[in-house]
């Protein structure tokens, strides 16, 4: 009786392990190209941590180890838990700034569905160490080289920002208390989920008074920067007018890293998660067909959350999961690839060593080789050969071998040429 | 207050990433050589398919997965479940052989001590559907060749061979039932763990008579092949003799493979799994001081006790714990390697929007380049710079910048030169 998998993860088998492999090549060759190193936790942490970045909510979402020590342990479901705890483990000695990036699978307990799979691979990058847009520019560059990497344009994706600072300000600038603004942030990030009447319906429910609901929808109307200064102009502000022109200068850095065109304004993105303390972004297909592929931010106050000093910090993540579904629809794959440089067939059961021989000679040379176990029936061998996409065949034997030669097929003109070992080696 | 890591795991810093990925990409490249294709399975199991291998035993040194849905689950311990199960399900259509390797994290509930810990790497190289020493030979050879790819020699470790069905023909023509076979392996296995004295008395609880006993202490002190063949010669056994010239095939294909020097019979060999049918193999550091850095054999009747069809089958399991400590031990580290190939430096903030841009295509040309954030005192960016480890840093500004070029300066000699821009990118 067969066992099956585990419900809502996935199994590489060596053709969907490649397309694996081409987009973790993607996210490592545009983070090492922005000079980011890697980095690596644990599968499992303790609870506590969790629960120290997310509260008690978090722990549904989890893995939970069932209990064998003293800790009590869950398989991580995303890596700046981790990449707090680390920093903060030796926050004195690492050189500043700090550029880490890190690719990894990461499990969380959620009801399967499009996008969203129990187990999936996550790209991270953060930039800790440095204030101000041109870090938070930095980030967001990287995170759209990894996608250009793959074929991915501005035609088919958009770098969606807004800023929670700017929002912050905004919502003190119309007399709305600091403590009621993660309300406002929670009913904003609904905005493009849910239909206008509705969302304007859970503003309505946070119990601001009448005049600040009105400017509130009127602000949630800007569709650029420039309709936010229009907005804020009606009443001088000091930290708004400071908040619009960082905004601002991110868009110029992003525009000098030639990202100009993925860029738009989105008063909408606020991200769910209570933490970020600055600009914020998400990355969606222009279609407006699935879930973000990445999203991130500034978060400047998560390591002292975590137990260290303070540090500026931003950086983002990105699955496997949406975003194999945007390439798919894209058409994208990796190149195809021949897993093989040569098979070797024995031309006698008595040229088997001699076919092990140059086998090793060749691996050693940095050559992909494979070879046939045994003598036998040439086109079935050939056709084993085939099989295996190789371009060309060597034929170790016959007459030829006593000459010091063997035989070179080409797969694909079924051409035979005469070679002599020692220059193919 | 900071969080720790969880008891016996490890957090991955940079340079021990540079570590890490130094082993992985030479289990890679030897896997690659070889024409083995890479695969992956989830991070967590059914617990079903971890006891139909391993039975109840198992189940202690899981990390279970606390109980949310109707499936048990349980965090890998090993891959050859996985590899099973993926196979079983699409054994008619994969082509044959099957070659197969896969790198990943696996965990185990065990006490922390020195070469074992909660979570570790491990190789798997696997090769089905295909009979006989030629198979074996294969996968140990590429055992061998990822060890070579760390600067390992045959001075430095040993290939440690002996073979199971060959041990099972010899216990049966000592008259030894099969169903005392396992008893005798249990003892076996620890040949070279305990003391000869110690050795002798579990072989004597075994039960047998002490005529058999006599004989069975007589065949452990088989030290060769040879040996073993006059130790069978006393009494004339088709099976054996078939089993020692099976086991010399082994030797001969791997001394083709240019292991000769690797290779060594040994009679204690036994591997502690229940499922090896064939030949076995551990490799160790000649000094002796570490545990198995490396083991396998051959397992016929595995995919068939998971659910598939009958299959030849044989492979290996190499983790980066043991290995990790061989290599400290011999000094053998990754190469030095710069991560980064330009810094660029603006000569004032006017420029910053400039080195940004040359930044952009630089990366985009395929260069590591990381940049100063901001104008500001030349030499402490000089500094900042050479802490990265960069060579050329890029001085972007100044009256050069108005003739189109920018200045290289050599970090190591300190010289400056000067380079136009469209040259250089």
């Amino acid at each position: 009786m067969k066992i099956p998998a585990p419900k809502y993860t996935r199994d590489f088998y060596p053709e969907e392990m490649r397309r694996r492999e081409w987009i973790e090549a993607a996210w490592v060759d545009a983070s090492r190209a922005a000079g980011f190193l890697p980095w690596d936790g644990p599968i499992f942490e303790t609870l506590e941590l969790y629960k120290r970045k997310s509260g008690n909510e978090i722990v549904e979402q989890l893995f939970n180890l069932a209990s064998k020590g003293s800790q009590e342990l869950a398989v991580r479901p995303e890596m700046t838990p981790s990449l707090a705890r680390m920093i903060a483990n030796r926050q004195a000695s690492l050189p500043r700034p700090i550029k880490w990036y890190t690719i990894g699978r990461m499990c969380r307990y959620e009801r399967g569905q499009r996008g969203r799979l129990r187990e999936f691979w996550q790209w991270n990058v953060d930039l800790l160490g440095v204030d101000g847009p041109i870090a938070d520019a930095e980030v967001m560059s990287v995170a759209v080289d990894g996608l250009e990497r793959l074929g991915l344009t501005a035609d088919d994706v958009a770098l969606r920002i807004n800023s929670r600072s700017l929002l912050s300000a905004l919502l003190t600038s119309l007399g709305i208390a600091p403590d009621q603004h993660a309300r406002v942030y929670g009913v904003t990030d609904k905005k493009g989920k849910v239909a206008q009447p509705e969302l304007e319906k859970l503003y309505a429910q946070i119990g601001l008074s009448q005049e600040t609901l009105t400017q509130i929808l009127d602000l949630m109307n800007s569709q650029s920067i420039d309709d936010v200064r229009s907005f804020a102009s009606r009443r001088s502000d000091e930290q708004v007018a400071k908040e619009i022109a960082k905004l601002e200068e991110l868009f110029s850095h992003l525009a000098s890293l030639e990202k100009g065109p993925y860029c738009q304004f989105d008063i909408g993105i606020v991200r769910g998660l209570a933490y970020y303390t600055g600009p914020v972004f998400e990355i969606f297909d222009r279609k407006g067909e699935l879930r973000a592929v990445c999203g991130g931010g500034r978060y400047d106050q998560l390591m002292e959350t975590m137990g260290g000093q303070a540090m500026p910090a931003c950086g983002f993540g990105m699955g496997d999961v949406v975003l194999g579904e945007l390439l798919n629809e894209r058409k994208l794959a990796p190149p195809s690839d021949s897993p093989l440089d040569y098979y070797l067939i024995p031309m006698g059961d008595e040229r088997l060593a001699d076919v092990l021989s140059l086998t090793q000679r060749f691996r050693k040379g940095g050559k992909k080789v494979d070879y046939s176990p045994k003598a036998g029936n040439l086109s079935k061998m050939l056709k084993k050969a085939s099989e295996t996409g190789v371009k060309s065949v060597i034929l170790v034997g016959g007459e030829e071998w006593t000459r010091g030669q063997v035989k070179i097929r080409d797969m694909q003109s079924r051409e035979e040429r005469e070679v002599s070992i020692t220059d193919l080696v």
